[in-house]
């Protein structure tokens, strides 16, 4: 576990999810709401526009409104690190700078997708970013959406070299993440954040400075507990607060795999428990995605009421 | 080999290359004499804003660019069929739009990307497009893009619903092809397209109605011999063609793995040749993608002066 | 199209599918007749355990007594290749010297699998059995078994070394296969098969040198008018033997995903059509595969029946 | 973390590596050695004929010796798990038989490869292993070999119907991991082990009952010393062990790629530690995997230096 000094960004960053009207607009009312009810969860900062807020199927206009409202709302209480979700270098630095431009605190960036790449030019990637826009980058390692996997030693050499200011590991290897963690201990404010909600315990215990859980815009403050127990040090208590919230997540698996999409089926679950708690009014999803239905949403109030939550 | 009327859209359509300038800007004037070398080959269309086009790396402004550039010298000539490379449903729709009005005759849309997305999903994302864009609309078949092969089911229901005019197929599954032009004979104007420069007489064989080569760019009037030998049933000339076509493909493989990613080896060949032939000025190729270096454009020499093209 | 030396292994070679008694043992009878209906059908060889007959499933004992009952009835007919099917080198080499003690005229290996390998060891994988076995080896490209694409590059150097006989490819990378066909040309009796069965026309077309079509087990003597009229330059009449029996193969997508896995669908169809035809005796699979069933095996009756197989 | 009873199998239970003689030979005499020394470091069992004991690459005879080998030294002090490597359901059942007859007391067993297989196939597999054999099997996941990830709802519903003992997880998907771990808790005697050696603290804090690690051959005692702290409670000292553990992996990444595949490298690595630390004589590996060079073995000699390891 690190010793070193906390970084700048750590601790809890939910990645915000969007939520619409029942005929598909962008509910800003409801995302009001739900900005509301992760701050009050005692969250250290806020992932806007990421996977989990349905980032590749908002048109530019609604990025901009998703962006705008949070903004609003959060009015500086904690940091907002925004994704610029584009194709390649070029396209990535435009939407990054709009992003800024709208009140982004630091950038979260992807390698390239839909383009054939490879390391070097994903280096190149990311420095050409970091040279043109003066902003605090994040680099989000998902390949099962890029199909690339960031390697390690490519992220350490970027963080030592102050392009990057940490990493959002989306990746599912284990092993190169703890790797990632006892690489980043020698590099000043660079910071390992995980993605997969049930193994925070595990990670921070290996050093992580945070996770980015999207059950996080369900039970914020069960993983504000979480990460204040595993930084005093009580991992026993830690592991079992990230046992419930294991359960909780249970919810992921309630919709019906060929009705529901892989990509709609975990947010749908997320923005579905957020509707049962009354945070949000519908849980419409962005077009051609599917809403749960139903049998799932009932489901879904069984993992929660079992859990407290309803 | 099939005997029904020819389709509107078939023959030899090439994606156009995007040449650019020393100092990385869109290279019009290159780009007129390359537009004019195409259908001076004898090309039937001409495919706008593809894989070959770098379209991902483009701007939204370089994309204009391109297409005005095209559909200028063009001028009517023959069918354009612009690529909308967007990533979910929506945004394809805006970016195909304004592909419409800019010239577009048809459009080219793949399944959605980065997004984790399943068939029904893909199914309600082409009607949507369809609904939405009074266009014939191309589905486009590139799972090492999109990392997901298009049913061939969904292609036939949606060929006989008339949502889409066809399919360009670069999956690389032949078998699938060859099923997919089997089932196609019993749909009016429905067209298939192989993407795959060095299998076009055995698609034309099977049936399929023309073919996107990348290689088009460099030997238009190849591919047009190809494509008339096969037409007119003579298959071991069309073979003695695409033999010798198959070996100026070889130019795609001289380029150093490691040095020069997948996504640009093939596009700066096709580019470094073009450049050789005098067509376009530079290799230059869209950040961070890096351009051939002198011995791969000797080999690339090499190879044209052996076929006759330099 | 090659105007090269036909090589010493040629034209039709299907694999041989193991019929079993209702009970689960090998089913020598039907093997009986199933090897005189191939050998009556024209084919030019035979390929003895190959994937087709379920090799992975067979014990060894199972396999010696597939391989000695065809050996029998063959009795020098048509060249046996047989497929020696172990995870690593020094499995294959035992496992080979068996075959070729039990009758093979010529052995089939994969690369390594299971292992984790790469393009150097399989480089010594094949020159090792190579110089262990005195036997005409030929390399099998199944990447969907495998996992591992064997090189282009690899197997040419592999040929003309006097390594390997030829390859047996069933990689579904038609644009490799037509570059392995060209490279083949230079190579004395180096003989090029395609392993997929509705695409045998354009294989033969780019210059291939036969097929070893699982479905030549159902319609033998429709591979050989196929490879008939391509060898005599009739295109056209290839191709349209080509779409019929590309339509007998849409019996092997009858089977119900989910109930029955992807190896075991169209093992079972072949199975099932040689059952309906009286070929064979029953359709039952290997354990823990499942037969195909009653309305399976109806559908396929159907498409049987429209083509004129039964 | 799990509070309950502490099941059969749990603790440090390393994969026993293979040492060859300088000419390619088992060499049972540094196999003596090694038995000796993991035993010492206080591992709680040995899993023999694992894949870091290059099982696919042992003939059946060597199999034979290494398994006698081990048990000789062994005397029943630990217990003896032992793979059963082979391709499908009739063989595993086969081999199986003969390791129980050499003194196995347990199984290890994947999920068919080479097959192409799925969920259904794969359940009638271990319900008919189990059937055969009197003797705990314990599902072995690792996808990277077989290429099919075991389903956790799959994984359960065999530990609950008694047909498995445990899991030995090398899938690298940690959130399934963690899943299986909290399902394993309702379920009497069911073992769960992760084979990834740098993530243990976190995997034993998620209720994990042990670790099947490669790098064990070169450390059991800190393995021993990890697993001791964790059962304590003490997460802090545990994570600190697995910190010094997890630089000693480094190991693995000292061969180079393209010279060693991956298969080698790691195992090659742990080969030549043990070598270095005058445990085994050489560090050959089955052919045709090559062993480290001088470069690659002076860099793990710098790595076990400064880990106080020779």
């Amino acid at each position: 576990m690190a010793s070193q000094p906390t970084p700048q960004f750590h601790g809890v960053i939910p990645p915000v999810v969007t939520p619409r009207t029942a005929d598909g607009r962008i509910d800003t009312a409801s995302l009001t709401r739900l900005t509301k009810h992760l701050i009050e969860g005692g969250v250290h900062g806020l992932f806007v526009l990421g996977s989990s807020a349905e980032v590749p199927y908002l048109t530019n206009d609604e990025r901009e409104l998703v962006v705008t409202t949070i903004a609003g709302v959060n009015a500086g209480q904690v940091p907002l690190i925004v994704g610029a979700c584009e194709q390649t270098t070029a396209r990535v630095i435009e939407e990054g700078a709009r992003m800024v431009r709208l009140g982004a605190d630091a950038l979260v960036v992807t390698s390239q997708f839909y383009a054939i790449s490879d390391a070097r030019e994903t280096d190149t990637h990311f420095r050409s970013i970091h040279a043109a826009l003066d902003v605090p980058l994040f680099a989000y390692d998902v390949p099962v959406r890029t199909h690339f996997k960031l390697p390690l030693d490519l992220l350490l050499q970027l963080g030592r070299d102050g392009v990057i200011a940490g990493v959002k590991d989306s990746s599912g290897d284990d092993v190169s993440f703890r790797q990632l963690s006892l690489g980043a201990r020698g590099i000043d404010n660079f910071s390992i954040f995980t993605g997969h909600e049930v193994v925070v315990d595990g990670a921070l215990l290996g050093g992580a400075d945070g996770v980015v859980p999207g059950l996080g815009n369900v039970d914020p403050a069960g993983y504000r507990r979480l990460y204040d127990a595993a930084k005093s040090g009580d991992f026993l208590q830690a592991a079992a607060e990230q046992d419930r919230l294991a359960d909780v997540f249970n919810i992921v698996y309630t919709p019906t795999p060929g009705r529901v999409s892989g990509g709609a089926g975990g947010l749908g679950a997320f923005k579905t428990a957020l509707m049962l708690m009354g945070v949000i009014d519908t849980n419409v999803m962005s077009a051609p995605m599917v809403a749960l239905n139903e049998p799932e949403t009932a489901a879904i109030a069984t993992i929660l009421e079992r859990n407290g939550l309803i």
